[in-house]
């Protein structure tokens, strides 16, 4: 049987997602209390590999095992084995075609930014923080200038994997919450820091540096060195995965991790 | 001068407020964070002494000092001395005769409580967590019967030096997001773990274990070991602290720490 798992972690306790020797990862902790649970050793696969310090309210994984358990069993049973920061939301039985990476349409990412003078303390690590002032009318029109389909080698690290640099950027959307923003982004997929890079040159909009058009600009550049630096990764959040109707499981991102 | 600061810190990385030989504390970060900006030993008091693992988004506290600074130096100046789980929000010079605890007439504390079927993982050590099913207006009705002067002795912790149980309670207000409950409780004085208390047996009567009528007879007993057990102190705030209007302090708590 295919198990498909919702994880919500806080990635200042591990260093990303992809298991590593001698590192405590997501994968790790997770692949660890799923294979207590089933009785032998399980390999758990997840939609993105999320860097150190990167969060997620709604990672999606999936999982192989003969062992039969109610579904509650990968849920709080699993819990019951995996550390503070990290915790299964839910659990659903899966077709055999399903793969949380291969199967998946979309993929939802949402920035918490603190725009504020004062740096954060109850939400250090987890709000990306700017204290100049912004114009969040800029961010937003640079931000729908991005939207659709584009090469998007300008807002891709070095290190990135991705087949292509094309990807279809279909949201780019800003919420204020008073002195908190949250922005939330959807494409097809993302490349490597594609959305701290976006961040990166948004902000540099919205700080006056530039006018939004100029975001096609550095698009049209193609080049990641002559854009503005990446963003922090404090407020990045994995949100949601989306996945074609006849998986049956739900594609909207879950509000529950902080901003209502 | 006296100077009153606004205090934002994350419990979980101090032992309280109150300074303590070999353990890291609020009052000790800030006191030498302060004395290191204003050059000399500053005393730093505060309007509540909250527990381990208590939050605050609005701790008031005051000190003295000779040293000409301006207001930006006993904010961004403290919080470059200041580890990364407290942050002062703001500061004000006030008249000598204000006293962060003695001058203040209203305290204001929420506790915020995911209701949710699986514990939280982004939100651990940050909200409270229960998992049954809760009648939030059972819990509505038990809170507004306890409003008024009453004797708290049933809610009042045994190491509590208060010079008297009797308190009143202005607020007990709950609001919904979604599986996050906010409770808000405003008093012109709490005593010692009475928000915690006054939380175990509101749940108490939320789980439905009692009718809200309940929570007279369990405030009558005048009795701690009567009453339901302490509630977990993760997800309990200071929220804010009112004072006269002649010091020209903002009364109303932030929301920027959390839910909004």
């Amino acid at each position: 049987m295919k198990y498909a798992l919702a994880i919500e972690y806080d990635g200042r306790a591990f260093a990303g997602w992809q298991i590593q020797p001698d590192q405590r990862t997501v994968q790790g902790e997770v692949q660890a209390a799923v294979s207590r649970m089933a009785g032998h050793e399980v390999k758990v696969q997840a939609a993105g590999r999320t860097d150190a310090g990167v969060h997620a309210s709604g990672q999606i994984a999936h999982f192989e095992t003969d062992a039969a358990r109610p579904l509650t069993a990968w849920v709080r049973g699993v819990n019951s084995f995996l550390p503070d920061g990290v915790a299964v939301r839910w659990a659903r039985e899966v077709p055999e075609a399903f793969h949380s990476r291969f199967s998946a349409t979309a993929r939802h990412y949402r920035y918490l930014l603190l725009n504020h003078p004062v740096r954060p303390a109850l939400w250090a690590g987890r709000v990306g923080w700017m204290h100049s002032a912004l114009d969040l009318d800029a961010f937003r029109q640079a931000g729908s200038l991005l939207l659709g389909t584009h090469d998007f080698s300008s807002f891709r690290a070095a290190e990135c994997q991705a087949k292509t640099p094309v990807k279809t950027l279909r949201k780019v959307e800003l919420t204020q919450f008073g002195t908190m923003l949250a922005i939330d982004f959807s494409a097809d997929a993302f490349l490597h820091h594609m959305v701290r890079n976006l961040m990166g040159a948004l902000l540099h909009v919205a700080k006056g540096n530039e006018r939004p058009e100029w975001i096609l600009e550095a698009l049209g550049w193609r080049d990641r060195k002559l854009a503005p630096p990446t963003f922090m990764p404090d407020g990045l959040y994995l949100a949601g995965v989306s996945y074609p109707e006849e998986f049956g499981l739900a594609s909207e991102p879950d509000p529950r991790f902080g901003l209502i």
